[in-house]
Protein backbone atom coordinates (compact mmCIF):
# COMPACT_ATOMS: atom_id res chain seq x y z
CA UNK A 1 0.00 0.00 0.00
CA UNK A 2 1.73 3.50 -0.88
CA UNK A 3 -1.48 5.25 -1.89
CA UNK A 4 -3.01 8.28 0.23
CA UNK A 5 -1.93 6.88 3.55
CA UNK A 6 -3.10 7.98 7.18
CA UNK A 7 -0.82 10.58 9.35
CA UNK A 8 -0.71 12.28 12.92
CA UNK A 9 0.30 15.22 14.68
CA UNK A 10 1.28 15.11 18.21
CA UNK A 11 2.42 17.94 20.34
CA UNK A 12 5.21 17.23 22.90
CA UNK A 13 6.76 19.86 25.42
CA UNK A 14 10.65 20.11 25.27
CA UNK A 15 11.67 19.16 29.17
CA UNK A 16 15.09 19.99 31.13
CA UNK A 17 15.75 16.13 30.63
CA UNK A 18 15.45 16.68 26.65
CA UNK A 19 17.90 18.96 26.34
CA UNK A 20 22.18 18.98 26.67
CA UNK A 21 25.00 21.55 27.66
CA UNK A 22 24.50 23.01 24.23
CA UNK A 23 21.31 24.33 25.58
CA UNK A 24 19.49 22.17 22.43
CA UNK A 25 17.36 18.80 22.37
CA UNK A 26 20.08 15.98 22.44
CA UNK A 27 19.56 14.32 19.06
CA UNK A 28 18.88 10.61 20.02
CA UNK A 29 15.86 12.03 21.77
CA UNK A 30 14.25 12.73 18.55
CA UNK A 31 13.86 8.59 18.46
CA UNK A 32 11.62 8.68 21.69
CA UNK A 33 9.78 11.52 19.90
CA UNK A 34 9.02 9.54 16.85
CA UNK A 35 7.88 6.50 18.93
CA UNK A 36 5.69 8.81 20.46
CA UNK A 37 4.26 9.86 16.95
CA UNK A 38 3.53 6.35 15.23
CA UNK A 39 2.06 5.31 18.78
CA UNK A 40 -0.68 8.13 18.57
CA UNK A 41 -0.71 7.85 14.83
CA UNK A 42 -1.96 3.81 15.39
CA UNK A 43 -4.03 4.63 18.38
CA UNK A 44 -5.72 7.42 16.25
CA UNK A 45 -6.23 4.94 13.73
CA UNK A 46 -7.77 2.74 16.37
CA UNK A 47 -5.17 -0.08 17.07
CA UNK A 48 -3.10 -0.34 20.16
CA UNK A 49 0.39 -0.98 20.11
CA UNK A 50 0.42 -2.94 22.91
CA UNK A 51 -2.69 -5.19 21.77
CA UNK A 52 -0.68 -5.88 18.61
CA UNK A 53 2.23 -7.58 21.28
CA UNK A 54 -0.14 -8.74 23.46
CA UNK A 55 -3.32 -9.77 21.50
CA UNK A 56 -2.09 -10.72 17.91
CA UNK A 57 1.25 -11.81 19.45
CA UNK A 58 3.26 -9.56 16.92
CA UNK A 59 6.23 -6.64 17.24
CA UNK A 60 7.32 -4.17 15.14
CA UNK A 61 10.97 -3.78 15.99
CA UNK A 62 12.80 -0.96 14.24
CA UNK A 63 15.29 -2.07 11.50
CA UNK A 64 16.40 1.23 10.36
CA UNK A 65 16.12 4.87 11.70
CA UNK A 66 17.55 8.36 10.19
CA UNK A 67 17.12 11.70 11.16
CA UNK A 68 18.38 14.49 9.08
CA UNK A 69 18.50 17.50 12.19
CA UNK A 70 17.76 21.48 10.30
CA UNK A 71 17.43 23.60 13.25
CA UNK A 72 17.54 22.75 17.10
CA UNK A 73 14.65 22.87 19.57
CA UNK A 74 15.13 24.45 22.71
CA UNK A 75 14.07 23.79 26.36
CA UNK A 76 10.55 24.49 26.75
CA UNK A 77 9.58 24.49 23.38
CA UNK A 78 6.30 23.18 21.93
CA UNK A 79 6.67 20.99 19.24
CA UNK A 80 4.74 18.87 17.13
CA UNK A 81 5.76 15.75 15.39
CA UNK A 82 3.88 15.31 12.41
CA UNK A 83 3.87 11.14 11.62
CA UNK A 84 2.58 9.28 8.47
CA UNK A 85 2.51 5.61 7.10
CA UNK A 86 5.16 5.83 4.29
CA UNK A 87 4.48 2.23 3.43
CA UNK A 88 3.33 -0.64 5.04
CA UNK A 89 2.68 -4.39 2.98
CA UNK A 90 4.60 -7.73 2.91
CA UNK A 91 6.17 -8.07 6.75
CA UNK A 92 7.23 -4.55 6.76
CA UNK A 93 6.29 -0.81 7.64
CA UNK A 94 7.85 2.96 7.87
CA UNK A 95 6.67 5.43 9.10
CA UNK A 96 8.05 9.33 7.87
CA UNK A 97 8.16 12.17 10.33
CA UNK A 98 8.60 16.17 10.34
CA UNK A 99 9.36 17.48 13.92
CA UNK A 100 7.90 21.31 13.85
CA UNK A 101 8.66 24.29 16.01
CA UNK A 102 4.67 24.87 17.04
CA UNK A 103 4.81 28.61 17.62
CA UNK A 104 7.41 29.25 14.40
CA UNK A 105 6.44 26.79 12.10
CA UNK A 106 9.90 26.35 11.57
CA UNK A 107 10.83 22.61 10.20
CA UNK A 108 13.37 21.22 12.81
CA UNK A 109 13.76 17.20 12.06
CA UNK A 110 12.85 15.18 9.27
CA UNK A 111 13.24 11.13 9.26
CA UNK A 112 11.95 7.95 8.79
CA UNK A 113 11.69 4.67 10.42
CA UNK A 114 11.85 1.21 8.95
CA UNK A 115 10.15 -2.11 10.76
CA UNK A 116 9.47 -5.27 10.15
CA UNK A 117 6.74 -7.09 11.94
CA UNK A 118 7.84 -10.36 13.74
CA UNK A 119 5.76 -13.02 15.52
CA UNK A 120 7.01 -14.29 19.11
CA UNK A 121 10.25 -15.97 17.88
CA UNK A 122 11.25 -12.86 16.27
CA UNK A 123 10.32 -14.37 12.98
CA UNK A 124 9.26 -12.01 10.17
CA UNK A 125 5.27 -12.21 9.51
CA UNK A 126 2.83 -10.15 7.56
CA UNK A 127 0.96 -7.00 8.71
CA UNK A 128 -1.66 -8.22 10.79
CA UNK A 129 -5.06 -7.73 8.98
CA UNK A 130 -6.82 -5.88 12.02
CA UNK A 131 -4.37 -3.39 10.92
CA UNK A 132 -4.97 -3.55 7.50
CA UNK A 133 -8.24 -2.98 8.18
CA UNK A 134 -7.95 -0.03 9.76
CA UNK A 135 -6.05 1.18 7.01
CA UNK A 136 -8.75 0.19 4.15
CA UNK A 137 -11.82 1.77 6.32
CA UNK A 138 -10.06 5.12 6.03
CA UNK B 1 24.02 -8.35 58.11
CA UNK B 2 25.46 -5.45 59.00
CA UNK B 3 29.06 -5.98 59.62
CA UNK B 4 32.21 -5.29 57.07
CA UNK B 5 30.27 -5.48 53.60
CA UNK B 6 32.06 -5.19 50.32
CA UNK B 7 32.07 -2.37 48.19
CA UNK B 8 33.64 -1.14 44.55
CA UNK B 9 34.66 1.61 42.79
CA UNK B 10 33.48 2.03 39.53
CA UNK B 11 34.81 5.11 37.05
CA UNK B 12 32.14 6.21 34.48
CA UNK B 13 32.93 9.72 32.07
CA UNK B 14 29.83 11.96 31.17
CA UNK B 15 28.90 11.99 28.37
CA UNK B 16 26.96 14.65 26.61
CA UNK B 17 23.92 12.50 26.70
CA UNK B 18 23.94 13.12 30.81
CA UNK B 19 24.04 16.77 30.38
CA UNK B 20 21.29 19.23 30.44
CA UNK B 21 21.68 23.01 29.29
CA UNK B 22 22.35 24.05 32.72
CA UNK B 23 26.00 22.43 31.37
CA UNK B 24 25.45 19.75 34.58
CA UNK B 25 24.65 16.13 34.55
CA UNK B 26 20.84 15.59 34.50
CA UNK B 27 19.83 14.83 38.38
CA UNK B 28 18.08 11.66 37.02
CA UNK B 29 21.14 10.07 35.58
CA UNK B 30 23.02 9.32 38.72
CA UNK B 31 20.27 6.52 39.48
CA UNK B 32 21.60 4.85 36.21
CA UNK B 33 25.38 5.93 37.24
CA UNK B 34 24.35 3.70 40.62
CA UNK B 35 22.60 0.93 38.87
CA UNK B 36 25.57 0.55 37.00
CA UNK B 37 27.46 0.62 40.49
CA UNK B 38 25.77 -2.37 42.12
CA UNK B 39 25.92 -4.07 39.03
CA UNK B 40 29.36 -4.19 38.86
CA UNK B 41 29.59 -4.95 42.80
CA UNK B 42 28.10 -7.86 42.47
CA UNK B 43 30.03 -8.78 39.61
CA UNK B 44 33.13 -7.92 41.21
CA UNK B 45 31.58 -10.85 44.10
CA UNK B 46 31.55 -13.23 41.77
CA UNK B 47 27.41 -13.08 41.22
CA UNK B 48 25.93 -11.83 37.82
CA UNK B 49 22.99 -10.35 38.61
CA UNK B 50 21.87 -11.35 35.05
CA UNK B 51 21.88 -15.01 36.45
CA UNK B 52 20.28 -14.31 39.56
CA UNK B 53 16.85 -13.46 36.80
CA UNK B 54 17.46 -16.40 34.75
CA UNK B 55 18.94 -19.08 36.99
CA UNK B 56 17.66 -18.04 39.75
CA UNK B 57 14.25 -16.92 38.93
CA UNK B 58 14.70 -13.95 41.11
CA UNK B 59 14.30 -10.03 40.76
CA UNK B 60 15.46 -7.13 42.92
CA UNK B 61 13.20 -4.36 41.94
CA UNK B 62 13.90 -0.73 43.84
CA UNK B 63 11.71 0.24 46.82
CA UNK B 64 13.17 3.26 47.62
CA UNK B 65 15.95 5.66 46.23
CA UNK B 66 16.88 8.88 47.35
CA UNK B 67 20.01 11.42 46.09
CA UNK B 68 21.14 14.38 47.88
CA UNK B 69 23.19 16.51 45.20
CA UNK B 70 26.28 18.39 46.94
CA UNK B 71 28.15 19.44 43.69
CA UNK B 72 27.59 19.17 39.72
CA UNK B 73 29.33 16.84 37.92
CA UNK B 74 30.10 18.46 34.22
CA UNK B 75 30.62 16.49 30.96
CA UNK B 76 33.63 14.67 29.96
CA UNK B 77 34.45 14.74 33.78
CA UNK B 78 35.74 11.43 35.13
CA UNK B 79 33.69 9.89 37.94
CA UNK B 80 33.80 7.69 40.21
CA UNK B 81 30.66 5.25 42.41
CA UNK B 82 31.65 4.06 44.93
CA UNK B 83 28.67 1.26 46.11
CA UNK B 84 28.69 -0.40 49.23
CA UNK B 85 26.18 -2.89 50.49
CA UNK B 86 24.59 -1.33 53.19
CA UNK B 87 22.34 -4.26 54.89
CA UNK B 88 20.90 -7.46 53.43
CA UNK B 89 19.08 -10.18 54.99
CA UNK B 90 15.75 -11.56 55.12
CA UNK B 91 13.75 -10.43 51.64
CA UNK B 92 15.69 -7.00 51.59
CA UNK B 93 18.85 -5.16 49.95
CA UNK B 94 20.32 -2.13 50.41
CA UNK B 95 22.86 -0.08 48.39
CA UNK B 96 25.25 3.21 49.26
CA UNK B 97 26.62 5.41 46.71
CA UNK B 98 28.71 7.99 46.80
CA UNK B 99 30.08 9.59 43.42
CA UNK B 100 33.03 11.97 43.81
CA UNK B 101 34.69 13.63 41.07
CA UNK B 102 37.73 11.52 40.14
CA UNK B 103 40.32 14.32 39.73
CA UNK B 104 39.18 16.43 42.22
CA UNK B 105 38.19 13.96 44.62
CA UNK B 106 35.06 16.30 45.45
CA UNK B 107 31.81 14.26 46.84
CA UNK B 108 29.41 15.06 43.96
CA UNK B 109 25.98 13.00 45.19
CA UNK B 110 25.47 10.56 48.13
CA UNK B 111 22.36 8.32 47.91
CA UNK B 112 20.84 4.80 49.15
CA UNK B 113 18.47 2.81 46.94
CA UNK B 114 16.50 0.13 48.64
CA UNK B 115 15.17 -3.33 47.22
CA UNK B 116 13.53 -6.41 47.90
CA UNK B 117 14.31 -10.04 46.14
CA UNK B 118 10.98 -11.22 44.53
CA UNK B 119 10.27 -14.27 42.37
CA UNK B 120 8.60 -14.41 38.96
CA UNK B 121 5.48 -13.57 40.59
CA UNK B 122 6.87 -10.44 41.97
CA UNK B 123 6.03 -12.29 45.81
CA UNK B 124 8.75 -11.36 48.32
CA UNK B 125 11.45 -13.75 48.48
CA UNK B 126 14.50 -14.64 50.47
CA UNK B 127 17.45 -13.51 49.38
CA UNK B 128 19.66 -16.11 46.74
CA UNK B 129 21.70 -18.39 48.63
CA UNK B 130 24.11 -18.10 46.17
CA UNK B 131 24.56 -14.56 46.89
CA UNK B 132 25.21 -15.10 50.86
CA UNK B 133 27.71 -17.63 50.52
CA UNK B 134 29.60 -15.04 48.41
CA UNK B 135 29.58 -12.34 50.87
CA UNK B 136 30.36 -14.81 53.66
CA UNK B 137 33.11 -16.31 51.66
CA UNK B 138 34.76 -12.80 51.39
CA UNK C 1 5.23 29.58 53.48
CA UNK C 2 3.66 26.21 54.51
CA UNK C 3 -0.06 27.22 54.53
CA UNK C 4 -2.69 25.86 51.46
CA UNK C 5 0.13 25.79 48.47
CA UNK C 6 -0.75 24.67 44.78
CA UNK C 7 -0.98 21.68 43.17
CA UNK C 8 -1.31 20.14 39.88
CA UNK C 9 -2.28 16.88 37.52
CA UNK C 10 -0.47 16.08 34.80
CA UNK C 11 -1.09 13.13 32.26
CA UNK C 12 1.55 11.13 30.90
CA UNK C 13 1.76 8.52 28.72
CA UNK C 14 3.96 5.96 29.26
CA UNK C 15 6.31 5.41 26.22
CA UNK C 16 8.65 2.56 25.32
CA UNK C 17 11.37 4.00 25.60
CA UNK C 18 10.39 4.57 29.48
CA UNK C 19 10.79 0.28 30.03
CA UNK C 20 13.14 -2.09 31.30
CA UNK C 21 13.35 -5.78 30.54
CA UNK C 22 11.18 -6.33 33.11
CA UNK C 23 8.56 -4.57 31.47
CA UNK C 24 8.19 -1.83 33.60
CA UNK C 25 8.96 1.89 33.51
CA UNK C 26 13.26 2.16 34.68
CA UNK C 27 13.16 3.79 38.27
CA UNK C 28 15.08 7.00 37.44
CA UNK C 29 12.36 7.98 34.51
CA UNK C 30 10.31 8.79 37.54
CA UNK C 31 12.76 12.03 38.24
CA UNK C 32 11.89 13.06 34.96
CA UNK C 33 8.15 13.09 35.34
CA UNK C 34 8.28 14.74 38.53
CA UNK C 35 10.12 17.53 36.42
CA UNK C 36 7.48 17.47 34.53
CA UNK C 37 5.06 17.83 37.36
CA UNK C 38 6.76 20.49 38.73
CA UNK C 39 7.37 22.57 35.36
CA UNK C 40 3.66 22.34 34.47
CA UNK C 41 2.26 23.36 37.90
CA UNK C 42 4.66 26.45 38.05
CA UNK C 43 3.31 27.58 33.97
CA UNK C 44 -0.46 26.86 36.02
CA UNK C 45 0.41 29.25 38.96
CA UNK C 46 1.71 31.48 35.56
CA UNK C 47 5.48 31.38 35.87
CA UNK C 48 7.47 30.07 32.88
CA UNK C 49 10.38 28.41 34.77
CA UNK C 50 12.33 29.28 31.64
CA UNK C 51 11.86 33.01 32.39
CA UNK C 52 13.00 32.86 36.33
CA UNK C 53 16.18 31.71 34.25
CA UNK C 54 16.51 33.61 31.61
CA UNK C 55 14.24 37.33 32.60
CA UNK C 56 14.85 36.90 36.68
CA UNK C 57 18.63 34.79 36.21
CA UNK C 58 17.95 32.23 38.33
CA UNK C 59 18.31 28.65 39.19
CA UNK C 60 16.31 26.19 40.65
CA UNK C 61 18.92 23.06 40.99
CA UNK C 62 17.77 19.64 43.05
CA UNK C 63 19.32 19.40 46.15
CA UNK C 64 17.90 16.30 47.12
CA UNK C 65 15.19 13.67 45.44
CA UNK C 66 13.29 10.97 46.91
CA UNK C 67 11.07 8.14 45.30
CA UNK C 68 9.46 5.18 47.22
CA UNK C 69 8.11 2.63 44.39
CA UNK C 70 4.99 1.72 45.72
CA UNK C 71 3.40 -0.70 42.00
CA UNK C 72 5.19 -0.50 38.54
CA UNK C 73 3.63 1.34 35.54
CA UNK C 74 3.64 -0.31 32.66
CA UNK C 75 4.12 0.20 28.70
CA UNK C 76 1.18 2.41 27.54
CA UNK C 77 -0.63 2.98 31.10
CA UNK C 78 -1.52 6.64 31.33
CA UNK C 79 -0.55 7.94 34.31
CA UNK C 80 -1.07 11.25 36.65
CA UNK C 81 1.70 13.20 38.37
CA UNK C 82 0.10 14.80 41.35
CA UNK C 83 2.27 17.36 42.07
CA UNK C 84 2.47 20.03 45.24
CA UNK C 85 4.27 22.89 46.75
CA UNK C 86 5.40 21.77 49.83
CA UNK C 87 7.38 24.09 51.13
CA UNK C 88 8.53 28.00 50.10
CA UNK C 89 10.47 30.62 51.53
CA UNK C 90 14.27 32.21 52.08
CA UNK C 91 16.42 30.28 49.50
CA UNK C 92 14.25 27.16 49.11
CA UNK C 93 11.23 25.26 47.03
CA UNK C 94 10.30 21.66 48.10
CA UNK C 95 7.66 19.75 45.88
CA UNK C 96 5.84 16.65 46.51
CA UNK C 97 4.86 14.23 44.33
CA UNK C 98 2.50 11.66 43.64
CA UNK C 99 2.26 9.49 40.77
CA UNK C 100 -1.40 7.33 40.24
CA UNK C 101 -2.06 4.98 37.55
CA UNK C 102 -5.10 7.17 35.86
CA UNK C 103 -7.28 4.03 35.08
CA UNK C 104 -7.19 1.97 38.32
CA UNK C 105 -6.49 5.03 40.76
CA UNK C 106 -3.68 3.29 42.29
CA UNK C 107 -0.92 4.51 43.66
CA UNK C 108 2.29 3.77 41.97
CA UNK C 109 5.63 5.74 43.09
CA UNK C 110 5.08 9.08 45.95
CA UNK C 111 8.69 10.85 46.32
CA UNK C 112 9.97 14.49 46.48
CA UNK C 113 12.42 16.77 45.37
CA UNK C 114 14.46 19.67 47.33
CA UNK C 115 15.75 22.43 45.35
CA UNK C 116 18.09 25.61 45.96
CA UNK C 117 16.96 29.28 44.06
CA UNK C 118 20.70 29.87 43.16
CA UNK C 119 22.18 32.98 40.84
CA UNK C 120 24.43 33.24 37.90
CA UNK C 121 27.23 31.83 39.89
CA UNK C 122 25.14 29.22 40.95
CA UNK C 123 25.18 31.14 44.91
CA UNK C 124 21.82 30.53 47.12
CA UNK C 125 19.32 33.86 46.56
CA UNK C 126 16.14 34.24 48.04
CA UNK C 127 12.84 32.69 46.10
CA UNK C 128 11.83 35.51 43.47
CA UNK C 129 9.40 37.69 43.96
CA UNK C 130 7.56 37.17 40.89
CA UNK C 131 6.64 33.53 41.78
CA UNK C 132 6.11 34.58 45.50
CA UNK C 133 3.44 36.83 44.02
CA UNK C 134 1.51 34.04 42.02
CA UNK C 135 1.57 32.03 45.34
CA UNK C 136 -0.36 34.60 47.26
CA UNK C 137 -3.05 35.85 44.88
CA UNK C 138 -3.40 32.25 45.09
CA UNK D 1 40.37 13.61 3.72
CA UNK D 2 39.36 10.04 2.58
CA UNK D 3 42.50 8.09 2.84
CA UNK D 4 43.02 5.90 5.75
CA UNK D 5 41.12 7.79 8.44
CA UNK D 6 41.57 6.72 12.01
CA UNK D 7 39.04 4.35 13.65
CA UNK D 8 38.64 2.78 17.63
CA UNK D 9 36.87 0.64 19.85
CA UNK D 10 35.22 1.12 22.89
CA UNK D 11 33.35 -1.43 24.60
CA UNK D 12 30.28 -0.98 26.90
CA UNK D 13 28.38 -2.96 29.00
CA UNK D 14 24.69 -2.72 28.50
CA UNK D 15 22.29 -1.80 31.91
CA UNK D 16 19.02 -2.60 32.57
CA UNK D 17 18.41 1.34 32.20
CA UNK D 18 19.26 0.80 28.05
CA UNK D 19 16.53 -1.88 27.58
CA UNK D 20 12.93 -1.86 26.75
CA UNK D 21 10.31 -4.52 27.79
CA UNK D 22 10.91 -6.40 24.53
CA UNK D 23 14.22 -7.18 26.39
CA UNK D 24 16.51 -5.60 24.37
CA UNK D 25 18.19 -1.93 23.99
CA UNK D 26 15.83 0.41 23.15
CA UNK D 27 17.02 1.76 19.49
CA UNK D 28 17.95 5.23 20.33
CA UNK D 29 20.72 4.48 22.85
CA UNK D 30 22.88 3.34 20.27
CA UNK D 31 22.89 6.56 19.20
CA UNK D 32 24.40 7.47 22.67
CA UNK D 33 26.76 4.52 22.14
CA UNK D 34 27.93 6.41 18.39
CA UNK D 35 28.18 9.72 21.18
CA UNK D 36 30.95 8.09 23.25
CA UNK D 37 32.46 6.32 20.38
CA UNK D 38 33.25 9.41 18.82
CA UNK D 39 34.51 10.86 21.94
CA UNK D 40 37.28 8.58 22.74
CA UNK D 41 38.37 8.18 18.98
CA UNK D 42 39.27 11.86 19.44
CA UNK D 43 40.44 11.48 22.60
CA UNK D 44 42.65 8.90 21.09
CA UNK D 45 43.50 11.00 18.34
CA UNK D 46 44.92 13.90 21.34
CA UNK D 47 41.93 15.77 20.66
CA UNK D 48 39.52 16.22 23.78
CA UNK D 49 35.77 17.25 22.54
CA UNK D 50 35.25 19.26 25.21
CA UNK D 51 38.76 21.29 24.39
CA UNK D 52 37.10 22.01 20.89
CA UNK D 53 34.27 23.48 22.39
CA UNK D 54 36.35 25.44 25.48
CA UNK D 55 39.44 26.45 23.75
CA UNK D 56 38.42 26.91 19.83
CA UNK D 57 35.16 27.92 20.48
CA UNK D 58 34.01 25.14 17.84
CA UNK D 59 30.54 22.87 18.53
CA UNK D 60 30.26 19.80 16.23
CA UNK D 61 26.29 19.22 16.17
CA UNK D 62 25.08 16.43 13.94
CA UNK D 63 23.27 16.99 10.66
CA UNK D 64 22.05 13.45 10.20
CA UNK D 65 22.28 10.47 12.03
CA UNK D 66 21.49 7.12 10.33
CA UNK D 67 21.61 3.28 12.31
CA UNK D 68 20.72 -0.33 10.57
CA UNK D 69 19.78 -2.50 13.02
CA UNK D 70 20.77 -6.34 12.27
CA UNK D 71 19.94 -8.15 15.44
CA UNK D 72 19.44 -7.09 19.21
CA UNK D 73 22.00 -6.42 22.05
CA UNK D 74 20.56 -7.32 25.34
CA UNK D 75 20.79 -6.65 28.97
CA UNK D 76 24.42 -7.30 30.66
CA UNK D 77 26.10 -7.94 27.25
CA UNK D 78 29.38 -6.44 26.62
CA UNK D 79 29.28 -4.70 23.07
CA UNK D 80 31.83 -2.83 21.30
CA UNK D 81 31.70 0.29 19.46
CA UNK D 82 34.09 0.53 16.17
CA UNK D 83 33.99 4.10 15.14
CA UNK D 84 35.77 5.17 12.29
CA UNK D 85 36.57 9.23 10.54
CA UNK D 86 35.22 8.07 7.29
CA UNK D 87 35.22 12.01 5.93
CA UNK D 88 36.74 15.06 7.31
CA UNK D 89 37.34 18.69 5.27
CA UNK D 90 35.73 21.81 4.57
CA UNK D 91 33.61 22.42 7.39
CA UNK D 92 32.26 18.84 7.33
CA UNK D 93 33.12 15.65 9.31
CA UNK D 94 31.34 12.18 9.10
CA UNK D 95 31.80 8.96 11.32
CA UNK D 96 30.82 5.81 10.82
CA UNK D 97 30.22 3.34 13.28
CA UNK D 98 29.90 -0.70 13.51
CA UNK D 99 28.36 -2.69 17.49
CA UNK D 100 29.27 -5.46 17.51
CA UNK D 101 28.80 -8.57 19.75
CA UNK D 102 32.03 -8.51 22.07
CA UNK D 103 31.25 -12.25 22.54
CA UNK D 104 30.05 -13.78 19.74
CA UNK D 105 31.35 -10.93 17.57
CA UNK D 106 28.00 -10.71 15.55
CA UNK D 107 27.35 -6.84 13.67
CA UNK D 108 24.31 -5.70 15.81
CA UNK D 109 24.24 -1.98 14.62
CA UNK D 110 25.27 -0.17 11.57
CA UNK D 111 25.45 3.67 11.31
CA UNK D 112 26.55 7.39 10.66
CA UNK D 113 26.37 10.64 12.18
CA UNK D 114 27.68 13.76 9.94
CA UNK D 115 28.42 16.91 11.78
CA UNK D 116 29.08 20.47 10.67
CA UNK D 117 31.82 22.67 12.63
CA UNK D 118 30.06 26.03 13.98
CA UNK D 119 31.25 28.99 15.92
CA UNK D 120 30.00 30.38 18.68
CA UNK D 121 27.18 32.19 16.98
CA UNK D 122 26.40 28.22 14.98
CA UNK D 123 27.88 29.52 12.02
CA UNK D 124 29.43 27.08 9.76
CA UNK D 125 32.97 27.09 10.36
CA UNK D 126 36.30 25.17 9.27
CA UNK D 127 37.76 22.23 10.94
CA UNK D 128 40.15 23.29 13.26
CA UNK D 129 43.83 23.34 12.20
CA UNK D 130 44.83 21.31 15.63
CA UNK D 131 42.39 18.59 14.92
CA UNK D 132 43.45 18.17 11.12
CA UNK D 133 47.19 18.39 12.73
CA UNK D 134 46.35 14.94 14.85
CA UNK D 135 45.02 13.10 11.45
CA UNK D 136 48.18 14.33 9.57
CA UNK D 137 50.80 12.70 12.01
CA UNK D 138 48.72 9.69 12.17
Amino acid sequence: MTGHLPSFELDIRITYADTDQMGVVYYSNYLVFFEQGRTELMRHLGVRYKDLEETEKVGLPVTEANCRYRAPARYDDLICVRTKIKRIGGVHMEFEYEVVNKETGQTLVEGFTRHVFVNEKWKPTPVPKSLLAKLHTD
